[in-house]
């Protein structure tokens, strides 16, 4: 389905704007989600605005020319949320990744949609102050990406997630309008909330030209560690408990033992393959008080070690298996693949049924599923492994990951916590929204975008409407 | 404009749930911003659904014959929100007060729309858990009501507003469709955000039947107390450094000079007619350091007073004059009415700019207008006070109040922080969010009401569209 894109030859881009060149464009043809197995689909062009009347003009003309475009910046998001699935334009914003104004008086900042999400942490560090909901790869995701999926991550449970931290936006349709949603206020309820529309939409509805987020100043006390369980079951139990309890965690993350010895393995470490958690504490006061709670409940569920320390060497010590873990599971098993990456959420007193049935699941289907997730907020990470030589092996992994996004669902949360719908969960955006639910959500896409120009063959499962 | 509703007895629903009665009509007429002066147009039907199939079956029906529905509840709202502005049937969603589900330990409730706010708080009150965000008005009005407005309180400061603690909703759309959004997982990124977009937008595209709310544990420490400053510039300038220094508080409110002389007044105090700030403070460790911070900081701008206490009698005495602040101005002048209510809200380094211009404006124009504003999210109520039998003092009431909501939009703020836009801010709707954001609302409304049914004559100041 190739698209004429000469089009772009009339507009007032400058020659280095714009490219048809074959490698970059497959450049921009997957992201972190996409296998090797994938043929993926490469756009026509790759266009870099440096301005929101550069996307604009992109915009419209593309739309008049019936061309689809779709947003792209790191390309980190795991759900072919960027991927341009029906070619087209792919509207590279990296290069929009300025500051454009900076009120550390009202604990604020507008930055451009190409931004990586830690240059904002360092810009603003001097004043003591950063951006609460980055997620784990927020040091080479864009804060443009993190709007689109409404991005959230380790520290969402004490702090919230990016909807929370963006206050107003500058967006363009498709057909060229530019848009202003939201205020400088921290609270209004004038007319509807097009800024929460807007957040989480990958781009089906506007492109994100800037954006006001909202800071925080850096707490005066961190203290960080690990507790190490006998099981999987007590871990998941213990972590609930403390989220009933309100221990006020910054950081919560639950580690399974298989994701334990890839970590292990991986770093070479003498520490047991044992289900752990990862803790991170933030406090003004009374953080040793905390840590003790958390340290009393844990003690009631089969713990076998809890260290938390306030030394910036010892945390980072603590953390390497947590922090690894990525990398180490992609080079666990030389004969097995990501199947799907990506997440689900539950609400906390699910979380132990979850984690539980998780690994059940991996039992029945026979296949490796290491499970990792910010416990806090009921997500859990679960990665199916497979041979992708062998089919049996990769109908049943297909199995085992439907099966838990299902359970999920069942338990009254959601196929996908902080990544989006993309092309990975559009089975499960009906059995989670309804019939009624995604038709309204369909005639939203149609009113906004009436010609499916933005990043057509995403959220949606079947792309005929709007 | 009559609307014939005849059609009424054709449904299933029972004697008791409807009426054609004119004393209940006019009952359902107005709301807590209707000023004596005004003529209000009264609905040709009242209907009392009690389940979401009444109100499935009522909006379909009334979609088909073309009747306007206005959504009704308490009443408290203070612009014209549930006011049904074409006539039609107020549909008064009282009856829908119940309890559907609690879930402690995942520290949520299920509740019908009508179920007053104060009964939430009640209900879940044994568990240790309160519903943070009610605003002032919490023991009158309707859950349903605050989704509808996005309320918030004096407590948004440190909790959030009502959209924060919103996860899932059930409603209805005009063709009678029955959707749910959101889910039970305090974090989500699948598909769009239709709770967000549903909360705030005053009944207008649907009509919310249930509502899944987030609880908060209660804090281990409160306390209570008032600081008294020399002059408002100094209380205002106070509050912004306390703000900006971070300071852990859970309620921050500003009453100006004018205000504190009414609530003298009407108490018969012995406290000075001084700019006063009531604070309250909840933590679980360090509340001593963080009131001395306070205090500390307070003590730079010409502090008078600063009286902070743990004891509930006392801290009840303390605040006296903020709780019985909106009694006392309604009978503060028997010349004088309420031109209109309200707030506007901007960011917070603006908050002593705001709060001296507003003071400007009344002696330029020559007006009483006391003020007073939950001051941690940068609000301010101004209430322009006016002659009805004036009508030069009506008009240069009328100029005050458009020139304040004018400079919090030039502030970077909103026309209305916490009330919604109802009919009485409409005419900044678009100086607000410009023509592409209005035209963006716009298009949603027509996507998801194309026929206009449900509450006509609110948000958009020219109603030929949607």
């Amino acid at each position: 389905m190739a698209h004429d894109c000469s089009f772009l030859e009339g507009l007032t881009l400058e020659a280095d704007q714009y490219s048809f060149e074959c490698g970059r464009r497959e450049a921009h043809a997957t992201d972190w989600g996409t296998q090797d197995e994938d043929a993926p689909t490469v756009p026509d062009a790759v266009v870099w605005p440096e301005s929101t009347a550069d996307v604009a003009a992109v915009l419209e003309a593309a739309t008049e020319q019936g061309v689809p475009v779709t947003p792209y910046a790191a390309g980190t998001g795991l759900e072919g949320n960027a991927v341009p699935a029906e070619g087209g334009i792919s509207l590279d914003l990296t290069r929009m990744n300025d500051v454009r104004d900076y009120r550390p008086e009202d604990f604020q900042i507008d930055v451009g949609p190409g931004i990586i999400g830690s240059a904002v942490d360092e810009y603003v560090a001097d004043d003591g102050l950063f951006f609460p909901p980055l997620p784990s790869s927020g040091d080479i995701s864009t804060i443009g990406g993190m709007i689109a999926t409404d991005a959230s991550g380790m520290q969402t449970v004490k702090y919230g997630e990016v909807a929370d931290w963006v206050l107003a936006l500058e967006a363009v349709l498709a057909d060229g309008t530019v848009v202003r949603t939201g205020s400088r206020a921290i609270k209004t309820s004038s007319g509807y909330n097009l800024t929460e529309l807007l957040i989480g939409s990958e781009g089906t509805l506007a492109v994100v030209t800037e954006a006001t987020l909202a800071l925080a100043g850096r707490p005066q006390q961190v203290r960080g560690g690990r507790a190490i369980f006998e099981t999987l079951d007590a871990a998941a139990a213990a972590i609930a408990d403390a989220l009933q309890t309100e221990i006020d965690v910054a950081r919560i993350e639950l580690v399974d033992e298989l994701s334990a010895r890839i970590a292990n393995e991986y770093l070479g470490s003498d520490l047991p393959d044992a289900p752990m958690v990862f803790l991170e504490f933030h406090a003004n006061h009374g953080i040793e008080e905390e840590i003790g709670l958390c340290r009393t409940i844990f003690s009631d569920y089969a713990l076998e070690r809890f260290e938390v320390s306030d030394d910036d060497a010892e945390m980072d010590r603590l953390w390497e298996a947590r922090r690894e873990l990525a990398y180490a599971t992609r080079s666990y098993d030389p004969d097995r693949e990501t199947l799907h990456p990506g997440d689900v959420t539950v609400p906390i007193s699910g979380y132990p049924d979850i984690v539980r049935e998780a690994k059940r699941v991996a039992d029945e289907y026979d296949v490796t599923i290491p499970c990792f997730g910010h416990a806090g907020d009921g997500n859990l990470h679960y990665t199916v492994l497979a041979n992708p030589t062998d089919p049996d092996e990769l109908a049943r992994g297909e199995r085992a990951y439907r099966e838990i996004v299902e359970l999920a669902i069942e338990m009254g949360g959601t196929a996908t916590g902080e990544h989006g719908i993309g092309q990975g969960k559009q089975a499960y955006l009906e059995p989670e929204h309804g019939a009624g639910g995604v038709d309204m959500m369909r005639r939203i896409k149609a009113a906004l975008d009436p010609t499916g120009t933005l990043n057509p063959g995403k959220i949606f499962p079947d792309d005929d409407e709007p």
